[in-house]
Formats: structure tokens, sequence, C-alpha cells
């Protein structure tokens, strides 16, 4: 890596969740807490440390893997009593990487969903973050002025074809971080925000419906192109960092200018090749 | 009742959920809808209806009554089906008022909720919205530019102290009205939306935490005041009227023009007298 | 005209702005509101006039015709004093239907503007809206729960490609209808909202860049299609009439559901048309 | 200052507008920019050069100052011209902090504005910030990935009594800053954001009607209390550094969570003091 590194996080202690892969916005974000000077633990989920390559990721930032399913409150204890222990004191800062959704795995639409597969998107997804956040309150886990950052997606405010029931999963998961960022930051000064980024060509992002399509879309449409799990890990530091202090309750988008767009010039073109020969009857 | 009706839902059927006594605002929904032409069935949970005085609005408005939790497919099946044969065709217009959290009933404050309850909170007050919806769709229950209209909070935007859970099922809802708005849009010209209606003495309302101050506040921050019930009422027929066809997936606020304020008048006035003699330090 | 009406502005009297052609909005705001009961002058610059077909819908309605230049505050006071004298009394409504860009005229592209022309943008097409209001407010000239509607674009809030120093002028003019709807709810009761409207085929709205490709678009992304002037027209007689009396300081979007819209199947699908063959370089 | 520097600005040439004395934000800014390894020019106009202390902030920062009027083309191409050549090449950031209202100074209230003052708001507030940014196009002074950030007030969402017309200034510059910022990224990958901070106890902001109410509010409503200037400075250089490249055309809120809050616990405890002995009849 060539990047400089300014030191952002020296002497601080957080738990990553959400490292897959090398494709990992999560992982991107260790790799950066890491040359910015930060101790961490790194967590997923049994079944996911299976497939992924998280030993790698681990050895490289000499970091803890502690396993734990996020929406069991036993496996979130187990973890920040953990975390504290192995990191010797209590924590600045905690990344939440999840979402999962049975309805978008097993292809059941939205005006078919399953209920079963609704709650527990909803539960891993959304509520999953107020646990973890219930948690390190019971547990006073977190040192003041310390930072939560939970990453989310445009579709909390705008209907994605194809996105589905994790749209409402994200509008529930922005909305427990202005919930629980206003007891937090009023009882211990600790800010919770989201960061909206771009659709990622992550492992976990690769399930959605015509991603490539949407992919050029949006890269088109934002004025600097789609930001990358890289640019997102740099932002997700800063939000960290003691630089944005008074920064809470906030979802930011890092998405390259595209929830700014109504319609871009580079779009625009793109759309009208398609046009040619197109009636309106057509519509 | 002195209101000149202008049949702006003549001919049109309709299901309004949530009449409890005459202080509901689907109390006064139904009055008015009866009042524009509209046949409807109303319908509440049967413990709600033990409560209530819903058999004295179903008699004023020829009305009837079908049970029903609409947490449950089954119940909701029921309620659609009947109602189409009772109706004598397919539905136009939808009222959702529905909300309960056992979280704020058993006073376990935000920081502290019971997830069992939390998960009932949104299944209760958000995704009962989607089951509806889904039944509908199912049963192709609804006629072409037939419109849906789910009562929500500015909770769902900014937290207020007290409101707990309620905030992140409000959130949801909006989110599920846009979700499923656009399919519905799409496939059948139908529009889903969501009135965002100032906080209004209701029975259901009244176990939210320090409500008359905060009724004080909102009724000297908003220019024309909090919105009552019976103007919601009026309001919400506009939007199941065939004059707002092409209003769709919106957060519509009723609210006096609250939302649209940082500071008033008024309430800086008020809130000036609460400071004399406070210091700096007191803050 | 088959549309039924509900004598929703019976009694009303109102000025409606910018009625230039048959197909303006304002034209069939003018043409819906005389079916619904209202009174009301018609103007527009003594040049659209000149242009316009204005003699025939004054007289279809019954309107006597007052020209005025809107960023004239002589030519504002001759407006609303003469409106009330030949309506009999103070007004109900008013519609501000107005906008012109210099440089979208001229070509000068948004990072060439002349200041010249972006000043006169902003006079015409938002302080006109100002001036209008000031000038109401000084004469006292619309009675308690008046309305008045100002009509916005999406660019206020989202870039699209040509729109140019329009999109500032329509931010503009929904912070000032925000600004003047506080203290006229305050003090009069009098509410203040803007439309934001579905890009629409009128005359005025054809100098825009890449009209046809966009109109395709939108229509494509918005579930219910794009709205159409008329429908646009009814939701404003809405916006007038005594059912929508605590909305205020609102931007309201009738457009189909494009507001709420990332990406919708059908712009997608035909998005995808256009990438046959299209590399990743060519992005 | 006891500050650690990260040397995040390190290299960087930039241009500081709108420090006036210790208290200015941008002050702030300088200080923290030159501890960052920044080299940036100052400026203001001679009026505020006068009573202003910058000579001393100059001297502290090695900067030189250039005096400019931002409403006058030919002092920014002397202003931008001259930084270069001082600077040794192009710009990698530019700050713009201007606001005035000669309405606010003059006590012309919001429904009794004086049009001409009206017009120099706007010039000086928000046009300026278009001037400055269409000339540094033209000379092409901006290098890649170069940031151009621009203060804001939340008034350009929700109306604050006594901010007058300052808060359609904020709401046109928030314009001007996405409209600008397309093209910007568009063209250079060059990015254009507004922070949207607490209000702050400067020289300029003391103007403002009930200034000291609205502050003991606005840091009880505030999770965590208003934002001070050197806050605001730090990380107005987070979204000057490198780490935020892919943020552009956003309004960022540094506000302690005041945007995102209805009402604290803090505030209505407070205003609830206001009410003892306060009447129904009496609101």
């Amino acid at each position: 890596m060539t990047i400089m590194a300014y030191n952002l996080l020296k002497g601080k202690k957080g738990i990553i969740f959400g490292a897959l892969d090398h494709k990992s916005i999560a992982w991107k974000v260790a790799e950066k807490a890491y040359e910015e000077g930060a101790v961490f633990t790194l967590t997923n989920t049994p079944t996911a440390m299976r497939f992924g390559e998280i030993n790698e990721l681990a050895e490289k930032c000499n970091a803890e893997i502690i396993p734990a399913d996020a929406t069991s409150i036993d496996d979130l204890e187990n973890l920040i009593q953990k975390s504290m222990d192995i990191l010797g004191g209590k924590l600045d800062f905690i990344l939440h990487s999840i979402g999962m959704s049975m309805n978008v795995r097993k292809k059941r639409v939205y005006n078919d969903l399953n209920y079963d597969f609704f709650m527990k998107t909803l539960d891993i997804s959304s509520i999953s973050f107020h646990k973890l956040l219930q948690t390190c309150y019971k547990f006073d886990a977190i040192n003041e002025w310390g930072s939560v950052v939970a990453l989310s997606y445009i579709a909390a405010q705008r209907v994605l074809y194809g996105y589905n029931d994790m749209a409402d999963a994200k509008a529930l998961l922005e909305s427990i971080a202005r919930s629980f960022g206003y007891i937090y930051g009023r009882e211990k000064k600790i800010r919770v925000n989201t960061i909206s980024q771009s659709p990622t060509r992550t492992t976990a992002g690769s399930g959605v419906k015509g991603v490539e399509g949407l992919l050029d879309f949006t890269e088109r449409m934002s004025p600097l192109g789609n930001a990358n799990a890289e640019e997102c890990a740099n932002f997700t530091i800063v939000m960290f960092s003691d630089l944005s202090k008074k920064v809470t309750m906030q979802n930011i988008y890092h998405d390259g200018g595209f929830s700014s767009m109504g319609m871009s010039m580079r779009a625009m073109r793109q759309y009208n090749k398609s046009l040619d020969g197109v009636g309106e009857d057509d519509i």
C-alpha cells in the first residue's frame, strides 16, 4: 500500500464487523484502521468465516477474531467483553457492516415476501445494530467521544428495483442510528452515524438483481463516479477520528454525488442510445 | 355536522382500520368518508373493540365491522374477502391507522428495549402494512387508481424524546409505503402514501411520555397550530379522491407547518420565560 | 369536459398567474377553478399575452385579465387592488406559475453564466413570489385560511443536466415559500406551499435541453408515469380548498412517484438496451 | 495549541475567505490548515479588514492577504491569479465563509424586505459562491480532486425566527453547491460541499435576533451540544483532505445532532419550566 498514514486513530480501540474477503468494505476499513494506528478485534458469523479469508486479514492487522452472531445478545456480550480484555480497555470505534435478506436469496419478490424471512432480514440487518448499541451501553463499553458507524444505502430513501426488503432494513437501520444516537450522545458523548455508500462490487452485494446495469447507470450519474470500497474506508476512518466529534445522528452520502443527481449528461446520453426507434407507444 | 360535503368519494369502496373511539383519527375519517359518499367496512382488533365505541360509529356510517388482527394473514384475507362481498366489488381506498409499542406501555426505555416487544412493535405498527398490501395484491382487491394511506409521525425523521421504538416503527412504515408503492403503482396504478400528522390528543396517543408539554411546544412552533383529527380526516379524504391521482410514495406533512420550523417567535418567547436566572453553567 | 365538479372552491376568489396557452398548467388550473365554483382574475406579462391565447381562456372562465410584470411592485399593487375590486373582496387563493431564464434562452451553460441574466432569473422566477406575498400582506389582501401555491420542480433538490440556473431559482422559490409561509401562517392563518410537478410538455418548458429523452426516462422511472398538466391542476385545486387547511410550508411532489425512485424496472430495462457491446472502458 | 497535527493537508494550496477575528470559523480553519501543512492566502473585503485582526492571523500562518469583494469578478480574478502566483501552482481547497444581510442590519423584517437589500444579500452570501467557482473554472485554477466548501446553516431547510432573508440566501448557496458541484465533478473531479454548522458565537452572527435564547435551546436540543468554531474547523479540514474524495454535492450537518432532533429531554424539561401556571387558552 502506498497511501500515507496520518495516525488519525493512534491509540484507539475498536471492533469491526463484517469483513468477509478482500472485496468487503469492512476489510478495507480494517486495513486503514491498522495503518492509522488503531488496535481492534474482527468479528463475523461462524458461517461467514468458513467461506471468507478473514484469517489473512487478522494476521495482517495483528487482530484477534471473535466469532459472533450479531442477533444474539449472548454472542454480543461475549464479543464486547473479550474485545475489551484483549484491547486493554474501553472501545473508541465500532463498524457495523451487516446485511442479509433470505427473501433476496430465495428470489421472493417484494410483493410476495415470506414474513419469517422479512423478520430475519430486519433482525440481522437492522435490529442487530440496536442490540450492539444496547449491549455496549449496558457494559459502558465505549469511551466518551467514541464513534459508531453503520453502512447503509440510498435504498433507505429511494426505491431501487430488486433491492427488495433490504431497502426497508436500511431505513430501519438509519432510524435506529438516530434514535440511539440521541441517547448515546446525551448520556455519554458518543456519536452514531450511517454512511450511505455507492453500490459496491462486494461478494455480499453480488446477489442483488441486475447489479451490472445499475453500476453502469450510477457510475454515469455520479459526477465523481461510484465510490469504491477503499474510498469508503477512508471516509469511515474520518468518522472514527477526533475530527468529526460533533457529527452525529447523520446519514452521510459517500457516493460520488449520486444522491444529489436527477439526471446527468453522461447517463442521459447513454439512455438516449437506447431510444433510437422507440416510439411513444412503447413507453 | 355542519361541513358541506363535496361527493369526493361518491361510489367508492374502502376499509378503515383503527377507529377506537370518537377521538381517533380513523373515526373522523370514517365520518368524513361517509359524508363524501363512500361505503366501507370498519376493522380493529377484537380487544380494541371491547373497549371502544365502534358500534356507534358503524351504525352512524351504515358500515359493517369485521374484527381482524392486522398481523395475521388469515384475518386479513378474511377481512378483504368479506369487505369485497359486503361492498359488492373491489376496493378504492384503505386507511391504515395502527400503532402499538409494548416497550412504551411497559416503560422500557429505548436503551433498555425488550426485543420481543420491539419485534411486536414493528409487526403491529409497520409490517402489518406490508401484510395488508401483499394480501390485497394477491386477491387483486384494489381497483386501478385506488389509494392506500397510512398515518405516520415526524418521529420517523427526527428524534422525539419518549417516542421510543415507535419512531423506528414509523420509519419502517414509511419505507414500506415507498417500496410497495413502487410495485403497486407500476403494476396496478394504485398509489400508496403516508400522512405525517401533528401530535394528536387521541386515546391511543396518551401513553406517550410528557405529551402535554410537547403539544404546547408544537402548537407554538407550528405557524397554523397543531392539526387536529378532523382536519387530518379532511386531508385523508383528499388523498383518497381522484384529485390526487399522481401523488404516490410520498410522506406528506399535515402538521400546521411544524416540520419546516427550526424555531418560531412564539415558542422562543415561551422558552425564554424559562431562562430567567439560568446561567450558562446550568445548560 | 367530462370531469364532475365538486364545488370545492365555491365562492372563493383568486388570482392565477402564468396561463400562456392551453398547454400551460396555469391554464388548466383556471379551467378547474372555474368548474369548482371560483371567481378569479388572470394575469401574465404584456409580452406573454401577445403570444398567448389568454383571451380565449378569460372568456371561457368569465375572468378579467390584468397584465402585470410580476417583478414590479407597482404592477403587483395594481393587480391586487383591481382584483379585489373586480371580485368584490379579499382573495382566497393565488397560483404563482412563473419561470424564465435568459441564460437558458441564450444557451449560456451553468459554468458560464451571465450574472445579469442570473439575477433576472431569480427576480422573475423566485423573488417575484416574495414580492407578491409581501404586497398581499401590506394590503391585507388574503382572507384567513387562504392558500397560496407556487409551481416548482425537483431540480430544486437534485441536479438535472440542462436545467441550468432555473434549479437555483426553484430552490430559492421553495425557501421563500417556507420563510413567508411561517409569517403568513402565524399572523393570518394563510398557508403557502409549492407543488413539485413532473416535467410537463408546456410551451414554456420546451426550451430545456434534451427534454424528450428526459421525459421518456421520467415516464419509465415513475411508477404512475409522469403527471400531466390537468392532473397537476386537480391537485392544485385541492391545495386551494378547505380540505388542506393545515398543510403549509411544504413542497409536495406531484410526480407519479419519481422523487422516491432510485431505479425502476422499466427504466433499467430500457437503459440496459443501450449497453449491448459497451465495455467498462467506455464509461 | 495542544491538538496534534496529522499532516492531512501537507503540500496542499488554498484560499480562505471570511476570517474577520479570532471568533470566526474561517480564522480557526486557517489555523488548523496551517497546522495540517497547507499553504494558503487569506481574503476578505477591504472594509472587514479594517475592523478585523486578520494581520495577526496572516503572520501566524505565514499567509498573504489579498483583499477582494467576492461579488466582483475583477477582484476574484485578481485574487485567484495572485494566489496561484504566491502559492506556486493551482489550488487544492477553498473555504467560502461569507454572509451578510442589510435587511437584518437595518431591521427590515421578512414581510417588509427592501428588495435592493435582498438582492445584495443574495449576491454577497450566495451568488459570490457561483462567481468564485466560475472564475476558478475559467482559469482552471483548481487541481483534480480539489475540494471547495461553503459554510451554511439549517435555516436553509427550516425557518428560524429572525434569520430573515439569510435563510433564502443559504438555500440558494446550497443549491449552487449542488449545481456547480455536478459540473466541477464531471469535468475536473473537483468536489463542492456545504457544511451546515450549529449557531456559533461569532462577531458576524451576533446581529441575529434573540441569539442567546436560541443558543440555549439548540445546546439543550443537540445531544452533543452545539458545535463550536474550532470543531467546525476540524471537520472542514477533513473535507479538504484526501479522505473525503468521493463526497460531493452534499450538505453535511455539523451540529451536535440538532438537525435530527424533534424534541430532547433537556429542552423539554427547560421548556416545561416556562409552562407552570400557563393555561391552554394562553397558547
